[in-house]
């Protein structure tokens, strides 16, 4: 089927309602405001400052109540830290019959479960891959997913309408859908999303842990200076995806554990040509990977 | 003393020559060309090729044999390897009793330990923090050091004379410099630089041992682009690093090897509070460091 039209949207008036107004619930209004993609965009949010903000700054046209956004809104994202997301879906199930459901959450396998059957065909489980190490409203930007990919989830579940709808809204925003089972995701987003998180806060610690940390920190480059930017990340979101996706993210984290041990181990008895080669092995990875 | 002027540089009509025509030593001879801070400026490069593209674009005004610019030239920078330019070092005492040196290596200790001893007072061990994962004379570029920091170390045993050449050339291409003891620079510079790398390295060889490889990479995102960024850099140059800085580079590879797996087990025995208040202390190297 294909994903690159919003004819659904277009043909239909539609409001949209995004629960949650950080960074990527934020984002997403601004794109498809921009856009020009809905009828209407309404928001929710649990603190009324950001509410306010997004209400005031034009993000969003209308705030509302969580339980009225749900009622009333034609395509509804719950653009929220995985666990609440989870927490929120068997509330999806008071919503209009034929409303369309989508979530932004960086995990999969653990909210397409937790799913209600009435809502399941109507809830298409995507993971835009897309972000920035900040959070809130104010953070929000409307190019964040322009360009970028969208994971879409177990799509076998979904009506061909659900598709439709909420592919075209991410197509719309400018991003590109590729579809895969949750759990293909949740081991691939381990390596590329999750296992990074870790290692940057590890890097972090590392040096914080130093005596000397502010010296250590004069010194800091393009390198470091990349290696640690996501060590800002809030944990709040952070400690949610590492507890859903334990399951995936353990195996990676043993991975990288075990490279930069040998690492460290041909460093200590001075086995200079064999970790030659694992540098040269390392190299090979731009070979395969193009950075966008 | 201050070493934010060039006026030593000014009075004397000086000849650079420039030891190695790679990334760092190409950036400088574009640089100090730019700035038009030497009367005329040498290169030997032991590839031909690259010695001939510098000539031809006008990045040396003249390629000379080695031992001929060790002869000629006033300052004499080494841009080279750090084994090579501990291999590099007896040659020069073959130069001008007036001549000055420097070298761009990223570690320090074992290169200010084989400094000839009539040329150590001439000689200014500089490390300039600054670097792409690019090598070779074509990925040279005049802004490479700009408004980046030139480390100085154990500057005591200079003359002025060579301190105000080596530090007036630094600041010219637009570098701050700092001073500090090799010791202090060799611990400083395998956390902030060194460790990164062997991140990289891990974080690179940790996908590529996975089947699924390139669909992994398919959902590549900002976080693994950057943390993947420096895995490119050459295996020739790191491998000389990690072996002459050692000492200073294994207690930073076991300080993050610790952190990342107490992380690991946080996650195992789903300590989700503990992992969490981790995340927030990583949270807090923004407070002390402003990435430039």
């Amino acid at each position: 089927m294909a994903l690159d039209k919003i004819s659904f949207i277009d043909e239909v008036a539609m409001t949209l309602g995004i629960i949650g107004l950080g960074l990527m619930g934020g984002s997403l209004a601004l794109a498809v405001k921009e856009r020009g993609l809905f009828n209407r965009v309404a928001g929710y949010n649990r603190s009324e400052e950001s509410l306010f903000f997004a209400l005031k700054t034009g993000m969003i046209d209308e705030a509302l109540a969580l339980e009225e956004l749900i009622k009333s809104c034609d395509l509804i994202v719950a653009a929220l830290p995985v666990q609440s997301i989870v927490s929120l879906l068997p509330k999806l199930a008071a919503a209009k019959k034929s409303a369309f459901f989508t979530d932004l959450g960086s995990t999969k396998v653990a909210i397409v479960n937790a799913i209600p059957s009435e809502i399941r065909k109507r809830f298409v489980a995507a993971h835009p891959m897309a972000g920035t190490e900040y959070s809130g409203a104010k953070s929000a930007f409307a190019a964040l997913y322009k360009e970028r990919i969208a994971v879409l989830c177990d799509t076998e579940e979904n009506s061909p309408e659900a598709l439709e709808c909420v592919g075209g809204m991410f197509t719309g925003v400018g991003m590109r859908t590729v579809t895969m089972r949750s759990s293909d995701h949740d081991h691939h987003a381990a390596f590329i999303s999750h296992l990074p998180h870790a290692i940057s806060y590890a890097l972090a610690n590392s040096v914080l842990s130093q005596e000397d940390k502010k010296s250590i920190l004069t010194l800091a480059a393009g390198g470091f200076r990349d290696m640690s930017r996501i060590a800002k990340s809030p944990s709040a979101v952070w400690i949610d995806i590492f507890t859903q996706n334990k399951q995936a993210l353990l195996p990676a984290l043993e991975v990288f554990e075990r490279e930069f041990s040998m690492a460290k181990k041909l460093v200590k008895e001075e086995r200079w040509k064999e970790l030659g080669e694992w540098m040269q092995r390392a190299n090979t990875l731009h070979k395969i990977f193009t950075p966008q």
